[in-house]
């Protein structure tokens, strides 16, 4: 948490994973996410992050995985694609999102200068990355009761312990685990 | 889980690991699991855990790590050591342990055999040759506020999805979260 001007900056990953610490499986699956019934469609904190944020940080994997939804563009706030050799937007997504590449510093230095302050932080590559340069904030992760067994890991190794506050945790739809952690630093 | 005679046999994982899935660093630490003030010596269920259950079973890792404790030896229940190595128990332990080897449905119907049900099974190779047979029928699993970023993994891979039923979570001394889950199976 950078603080500047009065203007406090965060990153928050808020993402859901299996028992055994998966995104999704080997070939990208995510069936396993809808498989809880939630018939009242409880967002899990969905909305109010969205509320709560600036903009979106997202890998060129995630964008090209939102993009194959058939659905209408999820996002109401700016989103960054990060991404080493996309050079331009795709026509349709000119004026939904900014293209950025460089390390995580400097995309956020950047991002802070253009009044991107409060980052939702998304994609398994990109949390590694904003990870590895201990630069989350926050941590809102939802466990789902399932061994997927295999597959795309929410965490990649690290090279010190980054110990975190537990701030709550909350049961949605008696199956889901979601615990908020804020980066203990210093 | 599994009923002859009116006897419920269980299998039951009781442990802590890291926010990214670790019980130990790369070396064994376990130094990390007593970081969070404990005052009052909140047991964390495990006296529970202890009542509940006929026997301990672990592999000869866990059994040589607490051997290397300088204490007494903490297990008021029998224990059994899984080991294909060891042929006789040390000296010491004669009274203590019970050695077994072989696959894990045969264990299993020797320790029933012998009257012990419902067991507690510990140590990180054991647990994930347990849950490969699917032979776990409720985990009770305690997640520090902690990334370790390297270590031995509570959980290996898999060759099918497991779905568990989420019983209950509970937060001890304001870090530790603990939940609760019952193998659901068919």
């Amino acid at each position: 948490m950078e603080e500047s001007n009065n203007i406090t900056s965060k990153n928050i990953v808020y993402c859901a994973q299996s028992l055994d610490g998966y995104i999704a499986g080997p070939n990208g699956e995510i069936d396993w996410l809808d498989t809880i019934p939630n018939p009242e469609g409880q967002d899990m904190g969905y909305t109010a992050l969205m509320n709560e944020v600036d903009a979106i940080v997202m890998g060129r994997n995630t964008f090209d995985l939102v993009k194959s939804f058939d659905i209408e563009w999820p996002y109401a706030k700016p989103v960054v694609v990060l991404s080493h050799s996309m050079e331009t937007a795709p026509t349709d997504f000119k004026d939904k999102i900014l293209l950025e590449k460089g390390g995580v510093q400097e995309v956020l230095s950047r991002l802070h200068d253009v009044g991107y302050h409060k980052l939702y932080i998304d994609g398994g590559l990109t949390i590694q990355q904003f990870l590895s340069a201990d630069a989350i904030d926050e941590l809102r992760i939802t466990t789902l009761p399932v061994l997927l067994g295999k597959g795309i890991k929410l965490f990649a190794e690290l090279d010190k312990r980054l110990w975190f506050d537990h701030v709550k945790t909350d049961v949605f739809l008696g199956q889901l685990v979601q615990s908020w952690y804020i980066r203990k630093r210093g």
